[in-house]
């Protein structure tokens, strides 16, 4: 999508070098970090420099890739590629889309048949997912679309648009896809604590695009639909079980009970990467609690326009930080994927 | 209560300066601001020095007293009076206890035989007014923590500590009660988007009365109680309405969803004054919604121990901000008041 004119990725590979928009400094400067390492893209999923299920997916690509063209032909080989990948591995426990696009750089590099051609499918590879996810997103807006009427009022928790993918997004594709239709379209951006990605990258990504919304506290999402101001809820998804289970962003569960409570139609949207058939139910699902301190303090701009954190909380209050909950099929009327809308007790399987 | 050794109230009258905790500078430092005249006290009131129900009914009850005491004997008088109760009850439109708290004393001064007796008996009753509210604080606590088991984890959403009140509170009087028994309570604190009052107010009291206790994003309340990590929800109220359906901030009525999916027992606590006989249902209730910029900004403290506001949400970014909501009788376990624990569709009347 379009940064002041010009077209941007999320993350995307210049020879060997991994480059990234940093979401950290969003949307206050917009700057383009570069990863010369495996081990720098790591981190830089670790740190949530990228974040979001695909795009986490698309970073962990690059960088299993990025473990190939490093690894050093002979002995150590085999070690180094198994170590890379395990390093990718332990940044993000909860994203399904880390996992499946580590496993098919690796699966594309050990099927070449020397280190030369292992490097050139490796990257073709974490191109190739790039590239898909992209797509995905692009046929899930065209899918979601037809769920948006001229008019609607859409509800929508944390940042599942463009910069949690590679492009367009899963939750935000079918606003994009409607609004380029010519329906008008609201947004509400649930702020999305502890770490605002809703009021900091939704809102960003939202005026980008020209989308008329407001941001709302958490708290304010269920009185909107108990006030009948909101048409319908659309939110992306880290991890759906084989059973419809779906596991996103802290916050998602209670926006379905409220949409549940208010017969408002709650609609996922993910690419099939996102299942996860090894997954029976949610219970299964595997949920990350991260520092405290996301909790305690909270980062934002000075009058003096100056970035920086500060806390809320009393010196020595502790926290409590679980950043993901599930959210049980039964409250999930569809989930849109990039080959349709699907009930998800239906769900295709990931290609 | 006591602050470092010191007991304090919330709110209190000194001669005609009425004195009061800066609540908007908690838990970064503590200070007490004179407020000498009732335009003073009412700025104060609608800027959220003070805030919670009783202790907004307690300011506005002084404040009420204030305006008896400016108000010039003579022609002047009956305007000045009706004036100054205006001006009160313009500060804040949700709390009940506002309404009662100014109407009781303007009732006080109106039966009194003269001038320096109605000056007289509105100081008295306002003096009363914060007194019941104290009692009530205490007797809630008393009933509340019969419903409080040893061990439990207790959750609350926003401030309804003694800070929200003249002392005691009422959602966090039966914790403290049942501490004071000797039973081991944990509470999780809503951190209570958009002011955090949960963050900056409650963990504040709670630390000062050590109770041991986590703050939570208000996202994560729901994944506790689905995962069974809450035993009882006590939250207070701003205004309840004939019917039982409670108002209170804005995020209670997403928790009580949260707690009826979870078969975990939803409280309310509020003395009787909190209870609106006029108003039948929670439809009827007024909602307040607040500046936009409580939303788009947050305060606290810098790493440098400086206190400020930063800005969360692009430039230009536009919020909603309903500061309440209404949750139905039907969520709602039962409503603890300073005379025991009713049903919600039996409630006292105030007395």
């Amino acid at each position: 999508m379009k940064v002041n004119g010009v077209d941007y990725r999320t993350v995307w590979m210049q020879g060997s070098t991994v480059r990234m928009i940093d979401q950290q400094r969003l949307p206050h400067e917009f700057v383009i970090v570069s990863l010369p390492t495996h081990q720098h893209t790591a981190e830089a999923i670790r740190a949530m420099v990228v974040r979001g299920a695909g795009a986490i997916g698309a970073a962990a690509g690059y960088g299993m890739a990025q473990v190939v063209l490093e690894a050093p032909a002979g002995t150590d080989y085999a070690t180094y590629i198994a170590r890379g990948a395990e390093t990718l591995r332990r940044t993000r426990p909860t994203a399904q889309d880390l996992f499946y696009a580590v496993n098919r750089v690796l699966a594309a590099a050990q099927a070449a048949g020397s280190v030369d051609a292992a490097r050139r499918a490796a990257v073709a590879e974490a191109e190739a997912l790039a590239d898909a996810n992209a797509a995905a997103g692009e046929a899930i807006g065209r899918h979601g679309a037809d769920l948006i009427s001229d008019g609607a009022r859409v509800l929508t928790h944390c940042n599942a648009g463009w910069l949690a993918f590679v492009d367009w997004g899963s939750a935000l594709a079918p606003i994009y896809a409607a609004a380029r239709q010519g329906k008008r379209v609201f947004v509400y951006a649930d702020e999305t604590r502890p770490r605002c990605q809703g009021a900091m990258l939704t809102a960003w990504e939202l005026a980008g695009e020209g989308i008329d919304h407001a941001i709302i506290a958490d708290n304010a999402a269920g009185y909107l639909m108990h006030r009948g101001e909101v048409d319908l809820v659309i939110v992306g998804s880290d991890r759906i079980a084989a059973n419809g289970d779906v596991a996103n962003k802290i916050g998602t569960y209670e926006k379905a009970l409220c949409a549940a409570a208010n017969d408002v139609p709650f609609y996922v949207a993910a690419p099939t990467s996102t299942i996860d058939p090894a997954c029976p139910t949610g219970d299964d699902i595997p949920i990350e609690e991260r520092s405290e301190d996301e909790v305690l303090y909270i980062s934002g701009k000075t009058d003096a326009g100056e970035i920086c954190r500060v806390r809320i909380a009393p010196e020595g209050a502790r926290a409590r930080n679980p950043a993901f909950d599930v959210t049980p099929a039964r409250y999930v009327r569809a989930i849109i994927t990039e080959y349709g809308v699907h009930a998800p007790n239906a769900l295709p399987r990931p290609r």
